[in-house]
């Protein structure tokens, strides 16, 4: 509830908000359940109904009669167009039930026309169905209702991308997925593959043609959010989806990338790799660069020398995507627009186990702001914790304004799995002062090293904006 | 040519080795040409022979006549049958070729026909076509040509899976793929989903029937010899591949498996989970509960013991989603079915700044397992590595099996982000001993004693199921 109260203030473009849940319970009037009282109250513009169209789920899950099980849809899906809401039905198990009972199956979607669904969506709810199937299957449905007609599909035969596309050429408008087909078991069908698969590939129009180059970042992006590690082998937005590796292919692609590459990688946002030679692209730098320096061109000597900085900490395993203001420090200090404000001298943190009452680590830092040295410790929870107290009570006698920021994210990836805890971390901090919100990094295979970096480069970033 | 020597010392039962090369060079004599020689010295019952189908690519990168292509097609498919081989002609890029010039790009499997190969491969190389497509050309194919048929995918796309079990039902005999999908780009078609898709599901003859059940055990043997983690979201084989949450679903898949499972995971040596979270329902832990004692009933005191323990837990920030084998360990601790292998006297972790040479951290142990006292230490880099060498090191003593696990993942997520680096952290860790992967959870508001949490139990969990 929370949630929809808070997306109410944001404003929303190419987005509808639609609030998600089941019919009725079996033998309740549908303004009583608890429910049905709850999609309400997320007062979002659509909801989506899921309802069961597999008889064998309506008699041995549901344990309710077939003839209620239509009652439950069309009263549900009634009530809310009543409200005035755009109504989704999603048919659960459609195509399962479609093959046990075609009959039943079909009374289902009608029970939803009947309520006036503004959509019935066909599900392969356990992802188990084939794509000449859910093309027949889906036609039928197009040729047999005046409705708009939906997709979703699971990905447990590892064609839920397909399964879409199919359904899409038998009839059906509407498509639900997921970004990077986050869900449960395999996943859901993967919108990164389907939209430019869709509208790049086969000229559907899913999404606003400007917003296609920012597929890649924004699927990155969504993995950050979720702390998964980003599949770099998916399709479109993956960081292996363009490369290229051995002599034939680059040489192809370099004659003609036609012959090695089935789309531009430009228009999803991604780029083309060569395995052998990192040859990064140089255009996505120089608007980065541009935003700190607006005088340098693509040739200029520095860009050269920050995207040479940048291949080296790539290659250990830095990734600026999500820590932005690291990126921006990187640059600032290839430049030379970055005057330190502090020196570290040298920190130690310890963590005991029996741990102290109140603590469990202890941290000593010894830090020279200009000459003026200052040395102090802190115990907090954790070594990261002591250590982000003892910079901070360091810095604050030289920077009052430290005091308005504090850290309200940190994120740990491991880089190298292999390795386990030996492997290289890369370390996501997220810090606010209350006005703004920024984002740094840190690699070590320390993960204490690792987040001291990004500690670092938080409160850098925040001095070097209150200077400027 | 050191793995062919070698390889023929080995008994193959079901796996016919093939050596794969391009056909002649330009302007050459098929038996004057050094790769066709490397080919022959192989020694293989079969050789799978690729050459050009698209126009594009003859005239474009190998710049030479479209006559002369058909000459290289024909003269290498023609000398290997002539030494007795088996031939795969493997017509590279044949979608893309047909769809540009469907005249010529049949010349060239009449030219691989007329040199006698036993199978001719359609190659979607470029990995940019459409199942529908696929399924009409690969139609058209085998009703022209009197040879058997094959299909080769790639994923870039998110349709390999789909674009082969197409080309199988359009009349193709021969699947080309990989296990797991490894490939380049976004990979090839995954031979570890077409296999059970074809063969559960629809019938299709692959591979001994009894070896169906060691399906899930080899592809991760597959990913561990090549070094990459395993895809736990993977179609029949992932770790994730038949996990359920949420009360209805697991509610459902009690009442009857074929409501919300499309096979039974044994089929593939994989197992059902259910995934413990704040939405599963009694039913959920009594499943878990009863894999452990099975006497139990959801009335039993044990169970609401259980239960109250899990709830306090889950209020302190523990999440057994993902990390059965913690929640495993604690219904044993509940019920009196666990008897500690050591107990911890205490540790002390250190990390400085500047680090050692070739580590950052330090741990200091001391351990005792049945009055026996074991005190040791480790560097490592972080201070959670550095524990985790420790312990083993302690261990390794008294249980020697200890060597044979590792840690393969962690994880970290801040559950109170308000409080940043004093915030409680939940550290999820993945280990492997080769042949089982478990996961086990820790929580603190100390990074490193959540870290030591879920080492403990990853390390007890090993020790007692070998005891089993």
């Amino acid at each position: 509830m929370e949630f929809f109260q808070r997306v109410k203030s944001m404003t929303l473009n190419s987005v509808r908000l639609t609030a998600f849940g089941s019919t009725r319970r079996v033998g309740i009037k549908v303004e009583e359940d608890n429910n049905v009282q709850s999609l309400l109250k997320a007062d979002t513009p659509a909801v989506a109904i899921f309802g069961k169209s597999w008889d064998l789920h309506v008699t041995e899950i549901l344990k309710t009669s077939i003839e209620e099980n239509l009652n439950m849809i069309r009263d549900t899906v009634g009530f809310f167009k009543q409200k005035g809401k755009e109504v989704i039905f999603d048919a659960e198990h459609f195509f399962d039930g479609y093959k046990a009972n075609s009959e039943y199956a079909f009374k289902t979607v009608q029970a939803a026309v009947d309520g006036g669904a503004d959509c019935v969506v066909l599900c392969d709810t356990n992802g188990g169905c084939f794509p000449l199937e859910i093309y027949e299957i889906t036609k039928k449905v197009c040729e047999t209702f005046d409705v708009p007609v939906g997709i979703h599909c699971h990905n447990d035969t590892g064609v839920a991308v397909a399964n879409s596309i199919l359904a899409i050429q038998a009839g059906a408008v509407h498509v639900q997925g997921t970004f990077n087909g986050f869900g449960e078991r395999c996943g859901n069908a993967n919108l990164c593959t389907i939209i430019p698969d869709l509208q790049l590939k086969m000229s559907y129009k899913c999404i606003p043609e400007n917003n296609m180059a920012r597929l890649t970042t924004t699927a990155r992006f969504v993995s950050e959010l979720a702390n998964v590690a980003h599949d770099e082998r998916s399709p479109y937005v993956g960081n292996s989806a363009f490369a290229h590796k051995g002599g034939m292919h680059i040489d192809g692609v370099n004659k003609n990338p036609k012959t090695f590459e089935h789309i531009n990688p430009k228009l999803v946002g991604n780029e083309r790799r060569f395995l052998m030679s990192e040859v990064a692209g140089r255009s996505t730098i120089l608007s980065k660069i541009n935003e700190v320096a607006p005088h340098l061109t693509k040739d200029s000597p520095e860009t050269k020398q920050i995207i040479d900085k940048l291949k080296v900490l790539e290659h250990e395993g830095y990734q600026f995507e999500g820590a932005e203001s690291s990126f921006e420090l990187i640059i600032r200090k290839e430049l030379g627009k970055y005057k330190p404000f502090f020196k570290l001298d040298h920190f130690k943190a310890i963590v005991s186990e029996p741990s102290g009452d109140n603590f469990s680590s202890s941290a000593m830092i010894k830090i020279n702001v200009d000459g003026d040295e200052e040395i102090t410790a802190a115990e907090g929870d954790g070594p990261v914790n002591a250590l982000d107290k003892a910079l901070r009570k360091a810095l604050e006698r030289f920077y009052p304004q430290i005091k308005e920021m504090h850290l309200t994210d940190f994120k740990v990836r491991v880089l190298d799995s292999q390795t386990a805890t030996a492997a290289k971390v890369r370390v996501l901090i997220e810090s606010t002062d209350g006005e703004h919100v920024w984002s740094t990094v840190g690699v070590s295979t320390d993960i204490i090293e690792a987040s001291w970096r990004a500690l670092v480069d938080s409160v850098e970033y925040k001095l070097q904006k209150d200077q400027e």
